[in-house]
């Protein structure tokens, strides 16, 4: 077995505390020599931070793992094994205009649905696509597992332009495994649950506890499906998910639940108290705790922060990758028949055989028209998103805005589109 | 050449006299033989005066077509050569409900898109499947063209649930071609037009006048597209048009500028004049006119009931059938794979070329994704549409509304579908 | 975990004590309670060698495993957990009879490939049919496993025409891991094959050995593949196979080494000794050793009958359903477009995971057009070959025939095609 | 209506002639000015020739068109309307290698069908695409008419490599067209042909006269079809027909009828009499009828030549083109959906609805599993074969004769292959 490099891009980010975590917890099969933190100038000072916790948590576990935390993003990348991008283009400063210049237009704000995420897509795909470029000069056998968001579009914008070979990853699959082995007092291993979407638009359509199906109990409410916290939650109504068929995600809500939602951003927008602050406001409390020069290990404040369980996703990903192990998880991944309904080149989020040399996504084939219609609306707005932001096309840019199923009218569209646009100039010089 | 026997279901329709007048225009060429009007109970009154109308026009045009008109439905399809469905199941007293309550909710209401359309093909389909098992049974080589709105779904439901030769016309199509004729002074056989879509959502993806492409006139704003007089028109935004690269035909409105028409719409509803008020208060004054017993031709007042060309449309289609003329005319038809990126099964909008034996869709293909999303998101409600009331499901209804993109929420939704199966129950037998 | 009642159907076959010894060596985690033998009168004598041999085998393993074998098929069936399918309509008589008339005719004469296979589908469609029909009432629940060759064809068979719950099992790609584990010195666990294709017609396209792609060791020739020893080996020709970039299955030897197979083939019939008639000397031994009253075990002479590791296969399967492991094993299945360029419908032989309640494919996707003609025509000739068993369509039968690309006329095939169905006469009730 | 630059690239074809006399049957509404003939020095002579009899021709006409005989292919292309390419590659002397070399290794040697064909399109490629670029910068708005042989596989290449307006042209189905006008005694125009499939293997699937289906005729034997005079003709059985369910073209015979075809070819070609040499002859016989100063139309002797009425199908082609007639045409054009079951990016033979801007697919949908299998294993041949032309890679191109239906092993198909390349050499730079 070869010795592992690992190099996360975006090591600055709160979350890493928790991936140093899980490697460690699993150094005895993984063998990991050597973890890279790459991070951009503006983030220098986190880095610093996160440097010297993941330093103090290391030596804490008694393993022998070098820590490096670099600017130099091509150093970082060169041969490593497994490259991780978890990067905010922007920062939490850019999401705060994409929350509140969609709410002050009266449509949702969310950071990957809708309005909010088309943006944050525009900004991050030139990133993302320079940092492939690195990958395939330096580490072309290196295996990208992105977590950025929105890790659907992120995922298929690489898979479109690039060779490097990617997957995405959502912390939204794990959430649900937990939740049903904990409602049936299981072990993760005997939840077997059928997956059918894109990334944040996931429907679950067969859930079973070691091969009896258990679907009707979350359907007629008996027990409840995972919320994650960081979505409104005004409960699901029983005869919408009876007369669905499947097990809708959270993300659904701003579908489905349009108007209760809107209501409420209104509120949270006029008081100034949106999610974008609500989370600026725990990362300021999180790197406080990460400086306590006493601290080895990760805080558990940090499970405010949402992202529950990413890392632990991550870490299970690359034990099965590099121990071959056929294993299977539910990841990005590129359409090609998969999904019956969804163009070849796309990315979704389904269950995979995952091996060291490849990752086979299996079967979905035809989705119910309960399904569908969302699920094709929307990807076809993501399409658009990427080929915007690739070309730096204005009009492109545009029709996906306009065409996604939260946009009232082109009217709008095109007036978030606008404003968004002059406050991200500087992130978008393919636009100019 | 054989004989015509042609039958009208809902033939005491205020359409009536114009497709008389179209029938009489070509009768050198049809020899038309006999014209069966047929209608319901309810409609006994209004049927008999064009009854006497019709005999009125056919003595002015010193032709020998007999006019029967009747209540038996099974003698009037009997050996027809060709059946024409433009029945309104629950008359104009529906309609008005399946406005009202839309708008009540905050939700468009309009007579085929959305929740309005929705409750007329609840209404009908159960309606026409019904007359199609009599065309089955008395005349199964005859060609059904269907009228009958929602014209898309109505006649998908004929398609998936009957043996009938269907084809779905609509007045759209023939309105673009003599709209552009006009701007360019040419004759109709010199416009060429790329239709794709289905009934009610088309957009025109190529403009050719004799050989050169024109597209580019409308979508640049220099020339106007048709826009049809029944639909809030607030213009067209030119950066919209261009960036879409395809002209929408007017019930795109619904979708693109949902804000602006459902503002318009809450003030006609407390006004207590919407569309449905409106038609009836013409409708009223058209029978007016038909009863005059020195009315000989159809009454120039006719233009404004809105269906501009519906009978023109009609009358062409019956002449390339019946010569075998192999011309191109726009009807909705089974997809079968010509719009790549709908279901084989499903009724689309395209351009055919018709022959007495068959009616072959022209090749679209591939559809950008601007056009894609929209399209595949209200086909997959169509499906749901046609399936619920096909069985009757409660479950199916709530889907099909709830997934609507003009539907803000679930919850809306249930209301807005609880209240309609109300007032329609007399109309819904399997659902109960 | 419940108790398993394992019903073969064809229990007298000589591959049955196999399938006893693997049951026998898993009974600590499978815990099987009865195990049915059930056979039609023809083969009520061997039934009865079979049935005391399995009861000294199992007395040997010191389990309590009970043995009934019955000619009452229903009473087998009834509230079965897996029921294996083995039967040989019209024995091995009837074999002699597709071999013979395919060679006098100057066409290849084999058991599951071309004219030969082609005879014994039309003979077992109607036999598997009735026992699903059993099985539909009688063991909703049941996994049916289906060994009948030609297997691809048979379980297609069921997939298009029952509800059961059917999966199509074969010993090629055991073989292939077996072969492949052996010449790397690793446990199979380590051997990953990407296979594509249908059943006696399968491609490799990847052998990873722990991950290390190692197909070019097989395509260069530096190591061998799995040979069959029933079919003729005059070795694979390496610039063939390097630019085919994929490993044939035995079976291909008939498309792609048609005229030398031929040849031979036309030498043993002259001889009297084609493929059947081996067989049928090579079971007359094997009965003889089975009636040996001091026989406890499978004798190692089975091993020359051919299907070699069939019941391991089978046995593996059983358990990763059983103890529903996620395992991957190669299986006929619907395809539903795990291979694109096959119709949904019909059977394939691919990687499957296998869970208690579902056995999902793995994608394939698009495959090479070196692959792709042979597969698609097979499969047609397939669909039609089924399409004529079930209608007793002559028509349908000669042109499933006269397609087959390796009949050299339509001549020649209808003469093959009139000869068989006259001696097999009896077995086809459907085309009288 | 703009005036006519023709540009004939292989003018000096024994055709040309007969395309002159279409032209100047149509000069009143095509108005041509000037017809271009070009050729390759090899042709310098035999396009004198043409060049005087196309004078005369003129001459006699009483109009003005002005005859170019030239060898410079870019002023011969530049600024032309309408380029017809009708070349031979290597002249008859190449295709008699292509023939002999079939036979005498078994296989049946035809100029399209087989390795005949799969090695006039090796020849052929690089100069139709070599043409291909000159018209893209010469005469980039141009329509390519390909009369080339393999007219499928060509058009394909171009339409896979190239950028201009291909349309692929064949004299097989106006044969068709004008063989059933003869037998039921109406002007063309009351026939109505389905057709399904690719160039030479095109399947009548439906016959209609005026509107009323007369298949049954053929196919029951009652009427003949068409049968070109250059393939063999035994007949057709008709119980295959009736069974098959759709007419075969000629070319078909070449799979059905394999036996009988390849033992007339094999004394053929011990006699030294096969198809290219009389071919040969044939072709010496015109131009010396061609040189005669007193002819001034097409000899009645060029019928015999073969390829009948190809240059009518080629003159109404460019009418409907030229006039915008929107007129049906059977033609080789991109699939893109048309024929389900084959690639969208391959070229197939349907009707097309032929407008000045552009040439639209009628859509075929689903075809019949007896046309299907070969369909689709012969279209996988041709792809292969372009691929390999392109590449110039002998394993590609060993797989697409391997592969073939007609080759009975890879064995054979190495041997035709590696010594039909050694006589090809001076034409197949790019393998080297």
């Amino acid at each position: 077995m070869s010795v592992i490099k690992l190099t996360v891009v975006g090591g600055g980010s709160s979350y890493t505390p928790e991936l140093i975590e899980g490697i460690l917890k699993n150094q005895d099969i993984l063998n990991v020599s050597e973890i890279w933190l790459v991070d951009v100038k503006e983030g220098e000072e986190k880095l610093a931070i996160i440097e010297k916790l993941a330093n103090r948590m290391v030596k804490e576990s008694h393993t022998s793992i070098k820590i490096v935390a670099t600017l130099n993003r091509r150093e970082a990348i060169k041969d490593a094994s497994y490259v991780i991008t978890q990067i905010r283009v922007g920062q939490l400063k850019m999401r705060k205009y994409d929350e509140y210049i969609s709410i002050k237009h009266g449509v949702i704000g969310q950071e990957t649905t809708g309005a909010g995420g088309f943006m944050k897509a525009l900004r991050t795909i030139p990133v993302i696509l320079d940092i492939c470029k690195d990958i395939e000069e330096l580490a072309p056998d290196a295996w990208l597992l992105n977590f950025t968001n929105p890790a659907g579009i992120i995922t298929e914008a690489v898979l479109k332009h690039s060779s490097v070979k990617v997957i995405g990853l959502c912390n939204n699959p794990i959430n649900f495994y937990k939740k049903f082995a904990d409602i049936y007092h299981v072990p993760i291993e005997e939840v077997s649950i059928n997956f059918t979407g894109i990334n944040h638009l996931i429907w679950i359509t067969g859930l079973f506890i070691n091969g009896e199906s258990k679907i009707d109990d979350i359907l007629t409410g008996k027990s409840q499906s995972y919320e994650a916290k960081n979505i409104p939650d005004f409960g699901w109504d029983v005869d919408f998910l009876q007369s669905l068929g499947a097990i809708p995600c959270g993300y659904h809500k701003y579908y489905y639940q349009t108007d209760k939602i809107l209501k409420e951003q209104l509120e949270q927008y006029k008081e100034n108290k949106t999610r974008a602050d609500q989370v600026q406001e725990i990362e300021k409390g999180l790197f406080e705790l990460f400086k306590n020069p006493d601290l080895t290990h990760k805080p558990k404040e940090l499970d405010q922060r949402g992202g529950a369980f990413y890392s632990e996703a991550a870490i299970n990903l690359i034990c099965s990758l590099h121990l071959n192990t056929g294993n299977i998880h539910t990841l990005n991944v590129r359409n090609n028949g998969t999904i019956a309904c969804l163009p070849d080149n796309v990315s979704i989020e389904v269950n995979c055989v995952v091996e060291k040399h490849q990752v086979t996504p299996m079967l979905v084939g035809d989705v119910s028209p309960q399904i569908r219609g969302l699920l094709q609306h929307v990807k076809a707005y993501e399409e658009l998103t990427i080929e915007a932001a690739v070309k730096g096309s204005w009009n492109l840019a545009f029709q996906a805005l306009a065409m996604h199923p939260l946009l009232p009218s082109t009217d709008v569209a095109k007036k978030v589109l606008n404003e968004m646009l002059e406050v991200n100039e500087h992130y978008l010089p393919a636009f100019h």
